[in-house]
């Protein structure tokens, strides 16, 4: 009988894995280097040995084992297959395959950003609802679309690709996908740095933003301390942001709309920027979306993947 | 064994009745008339009441039908209950439950739109896809959205309402839904004849739709003629139905997106305006999206909600 699940959340310098008993308590989690030379050959069988010696360790038969969730960064289809993952060095083929041929339990295998919508769901700021939007406000802007408890994956695992969702025609710079206009470009700490040096430069008014550190958390803390121009970037940011999920929930008509990554730790004070353009332009039967911030962290990526296996 | 089905679309003014085998081969369609009054409480008893008839007509044994699947124009979710289809007179009740006690056979119910969507893609112009956008553009803009073979319904039924996406922050007029910027006061014939009116207003150009009766019709039937005027207005539809498809990709990752309803039948030339502005803002990954159009017309509906009983 299955007892226990491993969920793996693989990143750019580090693979983050946990041991979950199938009610989603986290017995034990640790990390390993994520060796991405010799085309990230070494990856998988990297993880695949490193959960054999914690089954050794916790002197757990593979029998109980229900099997082992990935989450990658890349497009992986419904099936377990990577379409490239260019920062882990990876072409196209079957995690689920790879990984399964050495392990002899089932695996399953999602896009990073998908699988930590999942974990939200399953024991984060989602809880209780099974069709939810998850937007990842870090670096970038990631996402994850929940639809009755189940990842939208795509045709090529390219679905909750919400960063990249054309939200502004008149845009100079190019996006790193390549586009212009990119809620990315206004949503992510990157934007929101981008958009505070433009608006300083811009602007004469006074700030204590001037002279110092400029980035999404000094935005948002000069935010709170009610500074005039903090608040114009935080308004321009809640309206790309608030439009953009309009439109997200529009099309999937969620119950709950859960914002994380690194961008979140601001608190509820997005929320004052986000909602009034949300609840403005949003089809009525949307209008009573609640709103959630993130609560797993770096974490959400080993809930949801585990919760991939128990959701197959 | 289950060898028949049968998908009912019901309309404001008529119910389309469709008599089918499990393979989906049409082999009757009817209409009875939609009687609205007394909250709509006719509907249903009458759709029964037709249902059994054609079975004795037929001489089918109700043991050999695998059920009755109804699409309506309202929030229907996963459970087969409305939430209010004002057009029906209808609130809120189980459309399932109220059948089924009737005609003791399983029912399946969803929104009309998006149960077209699944029929379009069961039987015609989306063969062949599992992931799929159909856009109904007629009167107003509707639309479905097909995840892995099934309808996304959506938290109370909402899902793929996308004629109510936010488009543009600088429109003065009112969407029937009262919101403004609707992707629906854009790409509806209604919302081509107010763009082509408009334009002949701002404009000295010459036109041959100038004198005339104005239409999503007449307006393609210019560009057709190379009429420099009807061009510019087929140029701001493209944009936004463009734009609004590229966002909606970016979400959902579809292997094809079908045009249907009575702006559809100008045919392959909306492409030609459509498809730049998708490609030009869409993730790369949607870029290899297919386009085409709706093949089923007004059986979409019976065809959908057939299916939907074969998908349970």
């Amino acid at each position: 009988m299955s007892k226990y699940v491993f969920g793996v959340d693989i990143g750019g310098t580090t693979v983050k894995l946990g041991f979950f008993d199938v009610e989603g308590n986290l017995l034990d989690k640790w990390e390993i280097p994520t060796r991405t030379e010799e085309d990230g050959s070494h990856i998988l069988p990297d993880i695949a040995k490193s959960i054999q010696e914690k089954i050794a360790e916790k002197q757990v038969n593979v029998s109980e084992v229900a099997g082992v969730g990935v989450g990658a960064p890349g497009p992986i289809d419904s099936e377990g297959v990577v379409h490239k993952a260019v920062n882990l060095g990876w072409g196209t083929f079957s995690i689920k395959n790879t990984l399964e041929d050495i392990l002899h339990v089932p695996v399953m295998a999602g896009n990073d950003a998908n699988v930590a919508a999942l974990g939200e769901m399953w024991k984060g700021g989602g809880q209780g609802s099974k069709n939810l939007i998850v937007v990842t406000l870090g670096t970038g802007v990631g996402g994850g679309i929940i639809v009755e408890g189940k990842v939208l994956t795509g045709a090529i695992g390219a679905g909750g690709e919400i960063g990249h969702i054309h939200v502004e025609d008149d845009e100079a710079e190019c996006c790193g996908c390549g586009n212009k206009g990119c809620l990315e470009q206004y949503a992510s700490a990157t934007g929101i740095t981008r958009l505070a040096v433009r608006k300083l430069a811009e602007s004469d008014k006074e700030s204590i933003l001037r002279g110092g550190e400029i980035s999404a958390k000094t935005v948002f803390d000069a935010v709170k301390q009610k500074d005039a121009l903090a608040i114009e970037i935080a308004q321009e940011f809640g309206k790309y942001l608030g439009d953009g999920l309009s439109v997200i929930a529009g099309v999937v008509n969620p119950e709950t709309i859960v914002i994380g990554g690194g961008v979140s730790k601001a608190g509820e004070v997005l929320m004052e920027y986000i909602k009034p353009h949300f609840i403005k332009n949003v089809f009525h039967a949307n209008r009573d979306v609640k709103f959630a911030l993130a609560t797993l962290g770096n974490d959400a990526g080993i809930y949801g993947s585990a919760k991939l296996v128990l959701e197959a």
